[in-house]
């Protein structure tokens, strides 16, 4: 995510303007009464979804994009459709579907993404994961099928006091783990692709809702950086006991956790693995192996290669292993949180001020 | 816990002392060493674990006792070992093993107790079983040994920002609850036995790790107290998304969640229940049928009446329920904060200041 950038003309209206939500949802009359009180300007909504639950694509569209000047979708419509758009707000955390879109290269439309919906809840996943392994959840489900009370010393136990997360992306979702950690009394360690030498370089200007996250990047006590294997590979000497990959999937990135690493998480604090980016992320070949050889003490996947997992891939069968099926973002506020967004937006475009999530357009998202 | 109470003559040094403590593991001389150069006392160590396992009972030592004024240990020994002895650290949280030791009647000695050194890890076994349950992991497990990727849409998941949590209890297991629970964006509400109307009255003076807990009591935004059940029942009436059991138990307290406070809880936000107190907490048949017909959303329990629970229990089988055989205290660094425990009363008998975790002689913990 770039700096945000000033937009709008210092206005305190947007009565010129006209916003379309095509989005996989009904209208909410209320949101839209208080937009349009607020900002002066006329709010169409499209509900993507038919109520037969089949997709409605922004092609079949025509008139709702009539002098449509403001834009909030996921899918691109074609470029003929909205000649007068100046702002989209995505409902996604990346621009990649609109790479090749005309729209995308004027760069004089600012786009803006959802990044930081899905940041507590992802959160959540990660660390109720990592929880669950330390405590011996799975241990217990299975004991509870056999009425099996088994001696409270039968295991060992580490608490997260004074044990360390190495988080890989210090993005939204990062911040937010961030701050659970440091809840647990865990040390943080952070790395990012470019260096944040400063004060200013360790903000974050995403969408953080109230409460939660770590906007300002108080709360590592070590920062790393450097986009080649090396710069990782030191992040991680440095001993990490938990490993959350938080990053985008680019060429750069892909299996960034391949058998190297994972021979040095082993080799330093046995680390745990938790994987909420993409499948691609992981060598898994390599991960079964560590796994099985126990040179890790586990691992918790939300994502893997391919998607869905075929029923006899080797991951499945896997010591110490959590798999889940690309759930880690769902919350049933998210809604509610993308429309939050929307507002804040709206609201700088009309006061001039400098919006949120704007897509950094090198990286795409 | 009542208020800290002042003791010793204001030396900075405890050279007339010897302390000996009863543990179950062996000596660390580099804390002795510590302890020794800092206060000038002698140090006595007897590991009352023999290399067989067996138990070493405090009657089966005599002159290990000779001269000790200070003592460290979970068994009271004889009286007639001990009558110089003025300050007794209890390993347990509470001192109802000594009720009737003439010592204990003495009311010139101080006895402390351990509380705190299960916060950090008690914390962690409720959210972790909090995270689990609302996240499906256990349904995920299962799917797992079928190599089955269900659809990411086939559940809903709620996110814990804006959600409730209701601890009844606010000593140190529930302040770090409180902790986790801030971090994950939700309300606190606070129950005590008594009215906490002052900041003064809100403080907690127990052991805390550093970085964790609420010592000063300052995350609820609604406090709770009285002891009666018709005082729990308002606390549980205002609406609990989790509600954390982590009282001592006592006649008052037995059975404080039973079928009407299970009616309560089911009937505003079919509240989570968590139980870290004792078995007795929770009418454990109003329990089974509440999970069986779905009036709660699940429970997670780490303790039981009995323990250890049958095989035939009816518990084992009730659905969206978590039982773990009472090892949420566990962690590999139980002894390591006792000692730190030990540390901070001795420092404190040697400036004459006041102690923590001071035995109330009326509730005895």
């Amino acid at each position: 995510m770039s700096a945000a950038v000033g937009t709008g003309d210092g206005a305190g209206s947007l009565s010129n303007d006209i916003v379309l939500l095509f989005m996989p949802f009904p209208e909410r009359p209320e949101w839209t009464d208080r937009i349009f009180k607020r900002y002066g300007l006329r709010v169409r909504w499209v509900n993507s979804i038919r109520e037969d639950k089949s997709v409605i694509s922004a092609a079949e569209l025509g008139p709702e994009f009539d002098g449509v000047t403001l834009l909030c979708t996921y899918m691109p419509p074609p470029a003929e459709l909205i000649p007068k758009v100046r702002f989209v707000q995505l409902t996604s955390a990346g621009a990649d579907k609109w790479l090749s879109h005309p729209k995308y290269q004027e760069k004089s439309t600012v786009f803006c993404t959802s990044n930081g919906v899905n940041s507590p809840q992802i959160a959540e996943w990660v660390i109720g994961a990592w929880l669950s392994h330390q405590h011996h959840f799975s241990r217990y489900h299975e004991h509870m099928k056999k009425g099996f009370w088994e001696s409270p010393f039968a295991t060992h136990v580490q608490d997260s006091t004074s044990l360390r997360i190495g988080i890989l992306g210090y993005g939204a979702i990062g911040r937010q783990c961030a701050r659970l950690a440091n809840a647990l009394g865990m040390e943080i360690f952070a790395y990012t692709r470019n260096e944040r030498p400063t004060p200013e370089s360790r903000r974050d200007d995403s969408y953080c809702v109230p409460g939660t996250g770590d906007p300002d990047g108080l709360l590592p006590t070590k920062w790393f950086h450097g986009p080649a294997r090396a710069a990782v590979n030191a992040f991680l000497r440095e001993g990490l006991d938990l490993l959350v990959i938080c990053l985008p999937l680019t060429a750069e990135t892909r299996h960034v956790v391949g058998e190297e690493q994972l021979a040095i998480l082993g080799a330093t604090r046995r680390g745990f693995v938790a994987n909420v980016g993409r499948g691609g992320h992981v060598d898994q070949e390599a991960l079964v192996r560590a796994l099985e050889e126990g040179s890790i003490r586990g691992a918790a996947l939300d994502v893997a290669d391919p998607e869905p997992l075929p029923a006899d891939h080797p991951l499945w069968r896997a010591p110490n292993l959590l798999i889940t099926p690309h759930v880690s973002w769902r919350t049933d506020v998210l809604w509610d949180r993308l429309l939050d967004i929307i507002a804040i937006n709206l609201g700088r475009l009309a006061g001039g001020k400098p919006l949120i999530n704007v897509v950094n357009r090198e990286l795409h998202y």
